[in-house]
C-alpha cells in the first residue's frame, strides 16, 4: 500500500527536535512492502493539519500521523483532528478509569490536564487493549488513519504491534514484493565502492543499487522491486553475491549490523578476550562495545588514560617514552596497548592515542594525529593515522579505525584498509 | 519568511537514512526569525519533485531543497529539477574544472560520474565560489529555491554561510520578533515540571511553553513571537527568570547545552578534577565527558572495570567484597569509587555498577539495578537506584545520574534529586 507519514509539532518544525519517529515508520513500513510516498513534519496548526489530512487522503492508500497526543497544554492533535476530518469528539470513560488506574498502580500523580487524554475524534478505536499510551485509528473514505504518540519508545511500539500488523491485513492491501539489504562497509571511500560495483548497475531495470555516505563508513543497498517472489528471490540472491564478493574484506555487516556487533561475533566465535587503553577517543570504543548485549563475554575491559600520569600509573608506560617521544607516537602507543594487555590478561588490546582538537596540535603532529596500537600473542603492531575533521569526528574515525583493527586482525586480513 | 525545506532521496523515504539536514535547517531558520511552515521528504520520483516544487512555491516565500546532487548513478535532483520547473540543464566549464582540480590537488580519482555535476538547470547560481561541493540557487517567481547537497556537513555549512545570510537581505523579507530559548532539565519528570510552570501559562498571548521529554532529560522551551523588539525583549526576560526560578536546581544548562558541558563547567570553575570507574555504563561517561572541547583540564580519565577481575586488579576492589556483596552492590560500588580516586589522585570520582540487562538479573537484584559511588575528599557517599526500559535505557540513565551526581556535588545541593 502506499502512505504518508504526518509528524505534528511546533517543536519539530522550529527544529527544537529531531524527529526520528517519521524514519523508524518509514524503515519498517518499507520493510513490510508498503510504499512511503512523502513524509510530512508541520506545526501544531489546524489549518494545516487539516489541508495536510485532506490532500494526503487523495492521494495514497493510509496515513501515520504522529504526535500532539499528550496531557499537557501543548497538545492540540486531536482537536485539530476532530475539525479538520469534520468529527466531534468523544468522551471515554473507560480511557479515563485506566490512566487513573495506571497512576494509582505507579504511585503517579493525575494532573488535571491528564483528562484531556480521555477525548478522542467520534470513530476512533483503540490500538491495542493494553496500552498505557495515547494513541488510536479511525477510518476516513475506506483509508486507515493511525495516530500514535511523538514519544519514540511508545510510537515504536504501537507502530510495530498495532500498525504494521493492521496494515498486513487491510482489504485491498496488496504489498509489492521487495527485497532489500544494505551492506554496511568501513575503510573504503564511496567513491571507490562505486568503481567496484559499477559493472552491477543497468542489469537490470527492477534492481536499484545506492550509496550512502554515513561518515566515517559506507552504506550500499541492494533493492530489489517488483516482479513475482520467484523472480525477485532469484535476483536479490544474484545481486547479494556479486556484491559481497565485491566488496570483500570491507564488508563487515548487513542492514541494522553495527561494526562493534561484527566485532563482537569474531571475538566470541575465536573465544578471545579484548581490552582497551584509550586516549583520544576517551572511552567511546568501549562505549560502543558495552551497548552490545553479551559483550561481558568477550571484553574484560580497559583504562581511560586521559591524562599522562594514568598513562604511567594504570598502564606502566615509562615517563622516559613519553617525554622522549609524546604521548601521541608511536612508542607510546605500543606501550600503552602492551600495558593493558598486561594489567588485563586479555589476548587482544587495542591503544588509541592522538589529538583530537581543536588544541593541541603543531606543525610536527596536526590535529587530527592518532597513533594505534594492536598487541597480539604474536607481538605489538602500531599505525600513525591523520583523520580529517573537527573533533567529534577525528574521535568517530579513530573509534571505527580501532575497531576495524580488531576486525581485520581477527579476519587475518591486512591491517590497514 | 515561510518556507518549506524540501529532501529528496529514496534512502530517506525507505527509512535507510535518518533525515538530520531538515532539522538543522529548521532550527537554524527559526533562530534567524523564518518560519518554516512544512518539512517534506520525498524519494527520487521526477513527478512528485515537480508537483511538490509546484505546490511549495505557491505557499511559501522560500524552499530550501537537499539532496541528490552527488555524483553517484542514483542522484537525480538535477534533472528533475530542470524538468519541474521547465528549464534546460546547461553545462558549467568552470565547475568540472574545479572538481578536476581539487581532485588533483588531493590526489582523488576523477571519475566518470563526476561530470554531471556540471550540469545544472538554467539560471543556477553558485552559492559560494570557494565551495568544493554541490549546491546551487535559483529564483522562481520572484522566490529562492536553494539547492543543497544531502551530506550533512557539507549541507550545514553552505546552510549557514550561504543562505541564510542570502535570506536576511532577500528583498521583502521581514523576519518576526522571535526569542526562544530551551531550559535542560534533568532529575524532574514532565508531570512534574509542567505543575512547577502551569501558572505561567495563559498569561501573555505573545508566550508559549512546551515541554519535551528527551529521555532521561526534559527539555522547557520558550518562546516569545510577535510584538515590538523592546514588548518581546520585555516579556522574555520576565518568563525566562521566572521558570529558571522554578527550577532550580533541576536546570542545569539552556540551548545547546549539554550535561557534560555543565559538569565541566562547574569543574573547571572549582579548579576540580574527576575520575571515572565504569561498570555497567561501559565508558558511556567518560565517552561524553571527552567530546567536549578542554576536558583534559578536569578529566584525568578512569577505568572501564567490566570484568571482576579489573574490578580487583585496577580499582583495588578486595576480592572479599566482591564474594560477599556482589559486583552490584554498595560495597563494591564505594571500593571502585575510592579505588580509582587513589589510583588516579582525582579530587571526585564516580563509580557505576548495575545490571544493564537483558541477562544478569535476579529477583533480589533485577535488571536496572544500578550501584552508584561519589568519593570526595570528605568521603564517599553511595546511592543505589532501580532504572526501566531496555539495556540502552538503563545505560543512558545511569550515565545521566552519574553525570548529575557530580553536578549537584559541586552545587553543594542534595546529592538524589
Amino acid at each position: 500500500m502506499f502512505g504518508e507519514i504526518i509528524a505534528i509539532g511546533d517543536e519539530l518544525t522550529s527544529g527544537r527536535i529531531l524527529n526520528t519517529t517519521s524514519h523508524f515508520a518509514a524503515s519498517h513500513l518499507f520493510a513490510a512492502g508498503h510504499e512511503v510516498v512523502a513524509m510530512i513534519t508541520i506545526g501544531d496548526n489546524a489549518t494545516l493539519i487539516s489541508e495536510t489530512l485532506r490532500r494526503a487522503l487523495e492521494q495514497v492508500d493510509f496515513l501515520i500521523v504522529t504526535g500532539g497526543l499528550g496531557a499537557t497544554s501543548d497538545d492540540l492533535t486531536n482537536e485539530a483532528v476532530a475539525e479538520a476530518l469534520d468529527r466531534p469528539t468523544i468522551f471515554h470513560p473507560e480511557i479515563l478509569q485506566r490512566i487513573k488506574t495506571h497512576c494509582r498502580d505507579w504511585a503517579a500523580q493525575f494532573g488535571a490536564g491528564m483528562e484531556k487524554l480521555a477525548w478522542l475524534p467520534e470513530g476512533a478505536h483503540e490500538l491495542k487493549s493494553d496500552a498505557n499510551m495515547a494513541g488510536y485509528f479511525l477510518v476516513q473514505d475506506g483509508k486507515p488513519i493511525f495516530f500514535l504518540p511523538g514519544v519514540p519508545h511508545e510510537m515504536e511500539e504501537l507502530l510495530l504491534e498495532a500498525v504494521i500488523t493492521r496494515l498486513a491485513v487491510w482489504e485491498g492491501s496488496e504489498p509489492r514484493t521487495v527485497r532489500q539489504k544494505v551492506f554496511k562497509v568501513v575503510g573504503l571511500p564511496e567513491a571507490a565502492i562505486n568503481g567496484h560495483l559499477r559493472h552491477l548497475e543497468g542489469k537490470s531495470g527492477k534492481v536499484a543499487i545506492g550509496y550512502y555516505p554515513v561518515p566515517p563508513e559506507v552504506h550500499v543497498s541492494l533493492t530489489v522491486t517488483g516482479g513475482s517472489v520467484a523472480e525477485a528471490d532469484q535476483l536479490f540472491y544474484e545481486f547479494d553475491q556479486e556484491i559481497a564478493a565485491a566488496l570483500i574484506p570491507y564488508h563487515y555487516g548487513d542492514d541494522g549490523d553495527l561494526l562493534e556487533e561484527a566485532v563482537g561475533r569474531l571475538l566470541r566465535g575465536q573465544k578471545m578476550t579484548l581490552a582497551l587503553a584509550e586516549s583520544c577517543t576517551g572511552g567511546m570504543i568501549a562505549h560502543k562495545i558495552t551497548a552490545v548485549v553479551g559483550s561481558s563475554d568477550y571484553f574484560v575491559g580497559g583504562v581511560v588514560a586521559y591524562s599522562n600520569s594514568l598513562k604511567e600509573r594504570l598502564l606502566g608506560v615509562e615517563r622516559g617514552t613519553l617525554v622522549r617521544h609524546g604521548a601521541v607516537s608511536e612508542e607510546t602507543a605500543r606501550a600503552m596497548a602492551e600495558g593493558v594487555r598486561t594489567a588485563t590478561g586479555a589476548d587482544l588490546a587495542v591503544s588509541v592515542t592522538g589529538i583530537a582538537g581543536p588544541g593541541g596540535g603543531s606543525d610536527e603532529k596536526p590535529v587530527g594525529t592518532v597513533w594505534f596500537a594492536l598487541a597480539t600473542p604474536d607481538g605489538t603492531q602500531a599505525f600513525g593515522l591523520l583523520f580529517g575533521g573537527v573533533r567529534w569526528q577525528v574521535q568517530a574515525k579513530a573509534c571505527s579505525f580501532g575497531l576495524d583493527l580488531v576486525r581485520r586482525s581477527l579476519l587475518k586480513v591486512s591491517l590497514l584498509p
